[in-house]
């Protein structure tokens, strides 16, 4: 009868769950300061659209000099600033390089002002101070007041649409600027063209064309006013003359409607009456100016802020209602920020007809998914896909299919490794869409051809031109002289080698399975039993002489030394442990990662972190560590995974600006925390298994999308009480600290009994 | 009975002239030497493809200097050149300013060379000299031996596909360059972006993007190859480091299939059997590279190069037949290289689809009609659109159609003054596409909305803001303070506003045409009564101080002195030579123009032609002066017309390759001479009617497109019988020196009794 009641306690909340604002636990300025680098902006979940204000962006040349840094506004708000460029249309969430930035958008007074001028004189600019005091994030909607001309700025977004409400003084001199050539990490020449057209007083078409980390990119865009202007004009920074001829015929700087240039900036003047709201409607298109016209007319036809905003808020509610947590308000915050900045990434990547860019650079229909980009699949591929799986699954589907189509669209014939905006980048090691693919496959998300599938993870796999796959492929392993990131790249392909074996399987290829579960042992390569941990190899077969355990640079990896990369092998802990020599020595040694202290020296090496994105050695602010808590629990130690994720979980996210201790890293750091939180990992994906840790939550609700719901339940959480005593699946004890993840589709309930002592 | 057999004799060529190989008459290279900038390629009537030797481009940087020239090669081709750079797919006929030169295709043996070398010494590069004995160039067809590694190369093309076929010497060093950095005029930054994608072993497909004469243009292409290359590779020649990061994965300069960049060259390689031949097809399209694909596909799906060059010549030969003369050997091969010329531009500027680019940078259809570009209407206007009217209606309908459609898609709202590419470079002066309209109005021959096509040309004729049209409106004349060419805009506006009030009256819109009549009487504004001459006049009302009518340079006009340009009211002659004194003063006005020296100060001062583009002071090889012959006839010497006429077509055209005294401009040099020879001209294209001068063939059979045919027959012909004893239409004499467009289009005869001695 008491267990009833409290039953029935718990289920309350959760019944009303689809009418809960859980919106207002999210803080979107979470992670803008210092290392986290996400943006305070409007989006909408899986937007195409990232409506946010850039407080810097470097991207000017001052004094001939460019000003450009490729990281530190990757986001393009840093909340340590003082002053606001503008508002402009596209923003990464937590990556740790940049791009995109268009479409600059500032309200302006007085005398116009077509330079932004500098942080230290906002007022030599369109630029403006402001405080946070007068600034609100929200999910869908950002307000800031901006000092210079006491303008008020708001901003909200459909999915392909931002829109903004301005709110003027009285003003016979009011203007809207749009800088055509601002972007992030805009160094010279990323530039490539821009094209405007002025179709009426209140309607202006074009693209933006750039060569940045996507290296042939193209945005289109329509963008509508509330309110005819009276005047509008233009000015071409470009420095270089071309052929002019007969264009002179016009005065193309003032009311001239088809500009074309590298270098453009526009403005539009107004006269405003005092607290007159002008509002915007920016929509983009990879595909046409009409396509993105046709995105602003589909999403927001008419020009009601309230309700454009309302409905941002009621499609983050939606997605955010999928997880119903109890726990302490300042964790929910925490909670559903991860949530909110989880689904952010990838974005939509097709127009409202359902056309878009190729990686062909060719014009597609996205038939019966939808398409997107932004796959930082080195960092996704370990906990955000696999959440994805989880709690998107349709989702997923659409991206895997995103990725087969990108597949198909690339003469290379390989799968993403950053998809950028219909372009691959390349970033990072591995071939991780693999991952990705057979996670999906292994768990029955995947509606596409899965042998084709297969196919393509196997092509992919044997490029042998490609980041010393030949060599891996040769010789099991990278020569140091040939690779600057031999050991992490042999790690990655062998435990995404262990992933094609395993989509095999379930395809009952029988020597794809063979041949790949012997290519996912390499790691062994690397490993010098001498040392005990993950050396670099030279091409003779011997270990590199001069190796540091604590460098990460230099030494053969990337974003990782070797204390945390020895421990990548994600595939086989087993073995690794049995290499480390036995599972007390392994312990051990993580034991050692998590407490020891990592030199200014080697410190200053580790990059996209703070101090306070490292525990000891542990460094949770970039990826590779992600699954080594939970590898005591292979360890014979479960406790300890229990006791370090909690303590990560405090340390490494806060509900504050500078909360997170790393770059977010489109959602990955954010799908640890949730992960987590709720008490499983899928620390090998590919894998059907989650390995347990310690929930954080008093209790959750995962609502999947086959109607079922999985309840985690924490009984006796407090902060201290980070062990579990036992745990429950559906009242039958685990013991082998795993679930799988058909038993949490089945719907059911994952009971822990928490305890501030260890259990033995 | 005699006279019957004349006629039977006569009439029998031309009834099996459907099967006449009248292309054996083409000369392309009669116009390459000096001033005419015609070219000597591959093209097809109204072909999107001219594919053409490069003898130079001088577009290239050396030694740090760009070394380009907007002006000697417009066509690419230069006789007096000895080596050629390769062989491109776009080039303008005739014209005075550069564009194009898309996909610079060159074979070569032996070391890989990726610099074009010079001309000095072509070995330094992929370039090869070139002798003209070895040269072949027919209509659709183009052969030359390129010496420096002995392989002979031939072009031929359909409408929108170029096609390449080279015989190579035995080698396992044989090469295709594709310079896709090469173009015609391609000063620093004109190629704003290259992408290309290497599909398989045998195709590639791309676009190139540039900012030139067109400002904002893309070509897509699709290039195979009749045999898969063995390798291949790519030089990326942009000074500037874009961003690389982990680009630099792959070795992007051999086999790597997905360029992109500003500065492109790739190489294609292969082993070679003696003589054995390699083709390549290059499609282009304006939309992408799935269309130029299926351009390529549907115009010439296998790789049988003689069907290709056959099929070319009978499209040539199509057209060249619809007028069939009987004339000397030589005249005909003027005639139908005119023709030929004639035939050339405007240009097809939509896929095979019906896909285009519009002029707002949006894919359209072309529904229902073909759309062209390449409109120089300030030359062409004049001639080649009225013959068009006469000899290829539907297309000239389909001209408007396009010129509709170009308005349409225009933020302006302007008329094309000079349509490239999706763009207008609003070169000259005036808005002809008004004169262009009206005709084909008048003439019955535009079947669209004629209300629509006479409101785009008022909106046009009132763009305030453009070339002082503002000033002209206001005061009857643009203020020589206020316009380096205000004579000549205001005469070419006065004309252009006659036409709009012409095609008013036809519309029954008598406001209309009352003030655009009002308006045509402009040119009296500029006309100074005391000398007798158009003189520049001042804001004040005064004329300009300082002023000579021998001067083409800062006297208020453009390609013409006072002494061409006073002559230029087309729209009223009879007011004119009121204004100048009477009919005897103006002829003998007329006589010192013929006959006058032009100081070699003055003719250095007069653009695009030679010595012998002049005659006395009248400037043949610049358009303005073009219908003054005919004036004679309004002066009541119509003798004078008839000996003049003849003695122009004597001098300014000759079947060499120098034989063109100055720019063809896009065909309006040659529908001068086709119009000429044929005994009648357009003096005032909005009109119906037509001057007689004096025909140069001894007959000629027009084929209407309605069935019918006009004959023109010149009785007693010879180079010494230039005078017109009388004229006889159907039996019935001319007397007033003009037949109507209806005369002509209801079939019939128009015959010419000649004389040597001139008819009182």
């Amino acid at each position: 009868m008491k267990r009833k009641l409290i039953c029935s306690l718990l289920f309350i909340p959760f019944i009303a769950a689809a009418q809960q604002d859980l919106a207002k636990y999210v803080k979107p300025i979470i992670g803008t300061q210092k290392m986290g680098h996400t943006y305070p902006g409007a989006t909408l979940p899986f937007g195409s659209v990232q409506l946010s204000p850039e407080t810097d962006t470097l991207s000017y040349e001052q004094n001939g000099k460019y000003n450009g840094d490729v990281y530190k506004y990757c986001a393009g708000y840093k909340y340590e600033d003082r002053t606001i460029v503008g508002f402009s249309h596209t923003h990464f969430s937590g990556t740790g390089h940049s791009d995109l930035g268009d479409f600059l958008v500032m309200p302006t007074q007085g005398k116009l002002q077509m330079n932004p001028g500098t942080a230290a004189d906002p007022k030599s600019g369109y630029r403006s101070a402001f405080s946070h005091q007068n600034e609100t994030a929200e999910a869908g909607y950002y307000k800031v007041k901006l000092d210079d001309d006491q303008i008020t700025a708001e901003l909200t977004a459909s999915k392909r649409v931002g829109m903004h409400q301005y709110t003027f003084k009285k003003s016979d001199e009011s203007h809207v600027i749009l800088d055509l050539m601002s972007g992030i990490y805009n160094y010279p020449d990323k530039n490539v063209w821009t094209y405007v057209r002025v179709v009426n007083d209140s309607l202006i078409t074009g693209y933006r064309q750039t060569n940045g980390w996507a290296r042939t990119r193209t945005v289109y865009f329509a963008m509508s006013f509330s309110k005819a202007f009276k005047s509008y004009g233009s000015k071409n920074y470009d420095r270089k003359q071309a052929y002019r001829g007969f264009w002179g015929k016009f005065d193309q700087t003032k009311n001239f409607p088809e500009l074309a240039g590298k270098q453009l900036r526009m403005y539009f003047d107004f006269n405003t009456a005092e607290q007159e709201k002008i509002k915007i409607k920016l929509a983009i298109s990879p595909v046409s100016q009409e396509n993105a016209l046709e995105n602003m007319q589909a999403e927001i036809p008419g020009w009601d802020f309230e309700q454009v905003r309302k409905q941002a808020r009621g499609e983050w509610n939606k997605e955010l209602n999928k997880i119903t947590v109890n726990t302490d308000e300042d964790d929910k915050v925490n909670f559903y920020t991860a949530m909110y900045h989880a689904f952010i990434n990838p974005t939509t990547y097709n127009d409202v007809n359902g056309e878009y860019k190729g990686l062909d650079q060719g014009v597609h229909k996205a038939s019966g998914f939808t398409n997107y980009t932004t796959f930082s699949l080195w960092d996704t591929y370990r906990a955000l896909h696999p959440f994805f799986n989880l709690i998107q699954p349709s989702r997923n589907n659409d991206m895997v299919k995103s990725m087969m189509a990108h597949y198909d669209q690339s003469s290379l014939k390989m799968l993403p490794v950053w998809s950028n905006s219909a372009n691959d980048n390349w970033c990072m090691s591995g071939y991780h869409s693999v991952s990705v693919i057979t996670d999906a496959i292994i768990k029955g998300v995947y509606n596409g051809d899965a042998e084709a599938a297969l196919q393509a993870c196997i092509v992919t796999s044997n490029h042998r031109d490609y980041d010393g796959i030949g060599y891996y492929i040769d010789k099991g392993y990278i020569p140091a002289e040939k690779s600057g990131t031999s050991i992490s790249n042999t790690l990655e392909y062998a435990y995404d080698d262990w992933c094609i074996a395993q989509l095999a399987k379930k395809l009952n290829k029988q020597d794809v399975y063979q041949e790949y579960m012997k290519r996912s042992g390499n790691w062994v390569n690397n490993f010098d039993p001498a040392i005990g941990f993950m050396r670099a190899k030279m091409a003779d077969g011997k270990f590199q002489q001069k190796f540091d355990i604590m460098s990460t640079q230099g030494q053969g990896f990337i974003e990782g030394n070797s204390w945390n990369y020895s421990f990548f092998v994600p595939q086989d802990p087993n073995s690794l442990i049995e290499h480390m020599g036995g599972k007390k020595k392994f312990a051990s040694k993580l034991d050692t990662l998590f407490t020891m202290h990592l030199p200014d020296e080697f410190f200053a090496e580790t990059e996209d972190i703070t101090r306070e994105g490292i525990i000891g050695g542990y460094v949770h602010g970039n990826e590779p560590a992600h699954h080594v808590a939970y590898l005591y629990n292979w360890a014979g130690q479960p406790s300890k995974t229990q006791s370090r994720v909690r303590m990560i979980l405090k340390m490494q996210y806060k509900d504050t600006p500078d909360g997170l201790g790393g770059n977010d890293d489109c959602g990955q750091m954010s799908a640890w925390y949730i992960f987590s939180s709720l008490g499983f990992y899928p620390v090998a994906p590919g894998s059907d298994e989650y390995s347990l840790g310690s929930p954080a939550v008093k209790s959750a609700v995962v609502k999947l999308e086959n109607g079922k719901t999985f309840t985690v339940e924490a009984i006796n959480q407090s902060d201290k009480n980070v062990y579990v005593q036992k745990v429950l699946l559906n009242g039958t004890p685990v013991t082998n600290q795993t679930i799988k993840h058909a038993d949490i589709i089945a719907g059911g309930k994952l009971t822990f009994y928490m305890s501030s002592k260890a259990s033995k």
